[in-house]
């Protein structure tokens, strides 16, 4: 007997890159920071008085989004924090496009889009990019919601301020959810700084790249606060404790060490430049390569084989794409020869 | 403007027993343990490597989900491990229950279940429990669900597996959710040992209680290798990675702590028994008690004056009694010694 919803039953779910558990690989397949996180995330989680684990977390993670807010020069109340930026996303979708028409999202982006359009009914409409990988604000008009990714990916193409805020005066029916995800990387500034003139502006942000914190599953929102009582709403009716203890701890230590952060994220930049003046790649305003090559297929085969772990999708428009990480320079040197060898 | 789709707008959410923020309560609302959790967790984390923390958790909790198998001696495969048991069910009415009608759940239980039920289309039929508070199994035919909390809360009232087997045997069109939060402070048995015989059956567990981890957020499902593929296709289609590195490791510690834990239940069991028979309450099988009182609202208005905060709601049939968790010896002699000045 068949158990599940239909719609459950039909659903084509994320599929995320592989996550080896033996050891030996470079993996430059999932975007994580080749370095460690702040060490005054260890502190932290070091001094933490572990006894309070018996006690439930803040529900609404004051400490955390007060440390996010000085940041970024926002008020508190205007930050929403959740297990992942993935869940944030996921929580959006069910309090402002489920069951909407016409949501616009570019055809070539994040792979968990579609997905949450899928289980959440929202009629996503695909917008194509460009040849060169650019998405044009004059095609996002009129809808009932946009999702986007600014940088974009696996492209790493990115807007201007000026392009975001054309996008968001152009929809004013629905929610504008910009997913920043890889914005610490970018040249581009982050659409942070309209959510006042905005309320219908969403700006979804991860500790997981630029921050190191994968592990720890943090993610926040920044918005107008009637957009964050729609989140806190949706919350409330799923799982109300979702950040626990630990990594509200550790993700404020990492927002708080802004030397550190700097530091690590020119680190990842220079890199990055290192590697796509090799390579002759497109810039990508993001920790990874978006690197074209003769056969794509073929070259994921070829560095599998090597026990290097790329990106890559059977898309037609980025089949002969990788999408590559940013490593330390080591990995990168020997991700380099490697392509060589090819 | 209004943003919200229709149907969050009209959602009444969960709402959670207060979080107070200050010192000097005496903390009796949300069924936490009054004990630290076992040493072990502490070990653990102490020694993580929290460079790690930059990559992502492993997706389906391998480790833990071995560790949980062992203790309830069944496979790892009929383990799957999210951000705590609400994150879980919710996961649950979306994979098994989204759309259908007559699906049962008894009329006094967890708050959380109906409001899932408005959030993920569930038509919930609730069904009246006894004068006595007893759920009786000859309630519960022919559905195309089943959704109960065993022991019950907040009545603290449980069913023998016998009963437990019945409901499962009498609903085999749905799926039957057996929702064990209390299991380890009852006398009655848990109904993993059916999971190999019913693959409709799914059996949840947390480690907010029993395991004094509520701060770190984790659950698990005990059941068939078919609904647990239908509860990893819908986190595929939500969250991917759920569970943080450091709430694996610090329950996988804790669960194979059996000692601590069985003298950790045995004390709150202890102290349980001694409060009942002071206040002449009905048994509980859990880590509370629940208290018939003359007036419900006055007294709890009564305790909160007095820093002691217990758990009151306004339904007519329980508007009389009072939920209030098993703390210290300490805070239930200051508790009792408060009752008694009323």
């Amino acid at each position: 007997m068949n158990y599940l919803t239909k719609k459950v039953s039909k659903l084509a779910p994320y599929v995320a890159g592989m996550q080896p558990r033996e050891q030996g690989w470079i993996k430059l397949n999932t975007n994580e920071n080749p370095y460690p996180p702040s060490p005054k995330v260890a502190e932290a989680l070091r001094q933490a008085d572990l006894t309070d684990l018996r006690l439930y977390p803040d529900p609404v993670s004051t400490s955390l989004c007060r440390a996010i807010a000085e940041k970024l020069n926002v008020n508190a109340e205007n930050i929403f924090c959740g297990n992942s930026s993935d869940e944030i996303l996921a929580l959006a979708y069910q309090a402002f496009l489920s069951g909407k028409k016409n949501v616009l999202t570019p055809d070539i982006s994040y792979g968990f889009y579609p997905v949450w359009g899928k289980m959440y009914d929202v009629d996503l409409k695909c917008v194509p990019i460009g040849d060169d990988f650019a998405i044009d604000a004059e095609d996002y008009n009129d809808a009932n919601g946009v999702i986007l990714a600014n940088p974009n990916a696996p492209t790493g193409q990115a807007l201007s301020l000026a392009a975001v805020e054309q996008i968001v005066q152009s929809n004013t029916r629905g929610v504008v959810i910009i997913d920043e995800a890889y914005i610490d990387f970018a040249d581009c500034e982050s659409a942070v700084g309209l959510i006042d003139k905005y309320e219908h502006l969403l700006v979804v942000r991860t500790f997981s790249k630029s921050y190191a914190l994968a592990g720890l599953r943090v993610g926040f929102a920044v918005g107008s606060e009637k957009l964050l009582d729609g989140l806190e709403r949706v919350k409330n009716a799923f799982n109300a404790y979702p950040v626990n203890r630990l990594s509200q701890i550790g993700a404020a230590a990492a927002i708080r060490d802004e030397a550190y952060f700097n530091a690590k994220c020119a680190a990842i930049i220079k890199t990055r430049k290192r590697v796509e003046g090799v390579l002759n790649c497109a810039p990508a305003q993001a920790n990874f390569i978006f690197w074209e090559v003769a056969d794509g297929s073929k070259m994921y085969a070829y560095f599998l084989e090597n026990k290097i772990l790329v990106r890559h999708w059977e898309h037609p428009r980025i089949r002969n794409h990788l999408r590559v990480t940013i490593g330390t320079p080591q990995d990168m040197e020997e991700f380099v020869q490697c392509a060589k060898k090819f």
